[in-house]
């Protein structure tokens, strides 16, 4: 056994342990809460040198763990999403946040998204919400193609005279998902349009009716999907078990049935035997 | 073999092959970008000719592609209704875009609209969505209803004070069809009308509750007639088949058992005969 | 025959005859209509003493047509919940309309809600509303009970400070009906109380919440329960149809089953017995 | 018998009896009818003596009755959420009005909480939601990460512009709940936010489609967890009812047909038996 296998052993079995994960799992609470600390600038203040420790401590912490989950499993490590999902996290906190990049600082926080990816439920509920992309995929496409050409034509339409809303194309689509989530639509946006284009009701009235259903078809369509890949012991999936389970039964009670049926045939045509023979035999 | 069956033997091969249908989904998306480029001011000074003779030769492009098809198909092409769609698409584009008609030109960006019609997955969502329509047409026949009683009763109510809200029957049903969105109802129509009308919440209450209310059964009825009839491979619809599946098994069973019930009484008739026939031969 | 049966006759037979209904419902669309013209000063100023007279005749047409039902079917008219409508609309209509009643002749739009009674599938959807009625009963008292109790607390809390929004208790359950619909729930309202008030938002997120969650679940009882009965031909509906045959299936099954275990075990007996004598008259 | 089993027996009798229970649920009513009343300045100043007075002894009557409750069922009494819930309201009414407790005085509408305890079906509601409550314990959990990340992002990027939104990360969580809620999301927050920080749609628009779509999952599993659980006679849980005595009966079937296959076989096995012996005998 080399040096090699003896350190792949040894980071195996710490990563592998339960103290090791619950003590991540910790860090990742306390990096969290500091985070959520030093935002305050009377905190900031006070303790900011000893917040800014921790949380370069937390950073620390984070590289070593990714080293030795990485040491541990190789490059097998890169084929799960999670560890790939902390692998960046942990690789954002490392970039230096000096000259132009300070801006970046505010990305720290993300490591708080580490919180999803060390606790199993919540790893599922996003796993759920993953597994349905595909499912309204399509119907964002549509939803996409429909903000693009209302997209257009708004912008052809009311960019002179309100390029607040419908100066560029990417404002007028801002402002169609504006319209779309409903806030401010008639008030706030198509009133004063309609002030200088009276007929502008016929834009918004059939913008708010195409895009608010198709959005809610996308939405129903990932709800249904999310929660009947959610739940392993979910009601429904649990039916349509019963329903696999029975329709084999039934399948199976046709075959029982049917070599019975077989069974009291051959017995019948036995027992007409029998009394051909006997009949037979008294004549 | 004249020359007219070789055109259409022709028409036939290109337009069913591969190559064709993609480059005409590539001069679609060709299309549709180019609108969107020529949206930016600074985009058009340069590069505007350009653009605009690509715009032009998208046109004749797709004016082509629908002869080549009309040809292919005879009348039938009309049978189909994607493809009146498409020829409705293609001939707003050949229409003159000079004098009065110039404002028609905000729907070339129409055109666009081919994309809905060249993906087979967004043809299905569409066509989800117009089947369910019948579905809907009475619960909507009621929305309209409502929005008519509603509008004459607020335009006689409030069309002297507030003419910018109720001054119209068209104003008012606007006003309602904001209110049903619930886009500043209260703050924005509602409260100020009660200053003047203190009973106006008796108008609004009820109008928001009952339009809601029956919105939101068109919208559901939609969805449930959207999911149910989008998904070949859905859940619900594998679960009816078994459901159907199984039935068929069920009845099949009993009939399976009563054939063997016969069969069986049969038997014990005949032991009992030969029973009878043993008793009567040994006395 | 005397008199009043001929005239009872008469009115069955007119009353029960087609053209007679589809006469009605002409009539029930002109006289929406002409409350729909009316709504425009233009018209009325050059048409309005033809439209009134419409209007006028329009309600001779539904009194006479009133009197006819009643006539044909008796007492039993007033047991059909949509001939009380029809004959409570018919009434108003009849109502004077001078002096102070003036004010009511805003509710002779309530005639065109006769279009709701006189469709087949529009009095099935409004009856489907109704029936889920007892079913969202509770869930709309513990709203109401959930509006109390923070009417009362709002009314105590803020009514001095903005008695436009908390003036009195019923002032006060209008804002949280406004709120309950979200519109400018924190902007309009929550954002200028907490400005006096910094703790307000523990009244306001707290009611949003909760007041959301019940009316979504109010609404999603209605729309289950309108959906599932609305339908005859409804897919659910017919799943369950197919349970209930199953199972009353499969309990025949069962009692078959039973019955034909019961045949054989006594055919074996039987055979046993034989047996046993055979043995016996053997030795 | 002494006299602590005889108030014991005596407790037992009065508050099982119906005359005792009805009592109480109407002083419930009077009282919380009351405190609508005095929110009434004018019905204040006329009553206000009498209606303080009412109020009391309500809260007399509730002690005793709680009281009697207590000796009734001995410490039992507190294995019931409900007589908890009432236990604390009671004792809420009981603290002391005076000097900086009289801002409690608020809290004594919580009485008229005692509605939802005294009838069943509300009872039955509430039991429904808080059955739900931990099956969307963890979708609360990943909804408060995400206000978490994008409170302590958005105090960071936005606090010094715009201190009355996202001055601490107190009134950025607010801020990002209003915005969840989509009240004023656009008009109200972001496009002032956009004014200054142009790329501040890349936050936004973001968060409006996350936070909703997570809201939305709550909800949904709320609402799906409430409606099957709260009713008894309801037709999913009747189905599921349906498929578990349908699973049973299928699984006694096959042991049936099973037992019927084995007597039949047993048949089979003796009339060879016989004929065997028969054609031995013969030969």
């Amino acid at each position: 056994m080399n040096i090699f296998s003896q350190i792949h052993e040894f980071c195996v079995r710490v990563t592998s342990s339960k103290i090791f994960k619950n003590t991540i799992v910790l860090i990742i609470l306390i990096n969290s809460i500091v985070l959520g600390l030093i935002t305050s600038d009377a905190i900031y203040a006070k303790f900011g040198k000893i917040l800014e420790f921790i949380l370069s401590t937390c950073v620390a912490i984070f590289t070593v763990e990714i080293i030795l989950r990485i040491i541990a499993k190789g490059w097998r490590f890169f084929l799960n999403g999670w560890n790939i999902f902390d692998f960046v996290l942990v690789s954002i906190a490392l970039m230096p946040e000096t000259g132009a990049a300070i801006t970046f600082r505010v990305f720290r926080v993300m490591r708080a998204l580490r919180m999803v990816s060390s606790f199993k439920k919540l790893r599922h509920i996003v796993s759920a919400i993953l597994v349905s992309a595909p499912h309204v995929f399509w119907a964002a496409v549509l939803l996409m193609i429909i903000f693009y050409i209302f997209g257009i034509m708004g912008q052809n339409l009311f960019h002179e005279e309100f390029p607040q809303w419908f100066g560029t194309l990417g404002e007028t689509v801002y402002t169609l998902f504006q319209v779309t989530t409903l806030e401010s639509w008639s008030m706030g946006i198509a009133r004063p349009v309609m002030k200088v284009f009276p007929w502008a009701w016929c834009y918004f009235v059939p913008f708010v009716m195409i895009s608010s259903y198709i959005v809610l078809n996308v939405v129903v369509g990932v709800v249904v999907n999310a929660t009947s890949d959610l739940s392993d012991d979910d009601d429904v999936t649990d039916m349509k078990n019963k329903m696999k389970t029975k329709k084999v039964t039934n399948a199976e009670l046709l075959q029982q049935i049917t070599e019975l049926k077989n069974h009291i045939e051959r017995l019948e045509a036995k027992l007409d035997e029998k009394e051909a023979e006997k009949i037979k035999s008294e004549s």
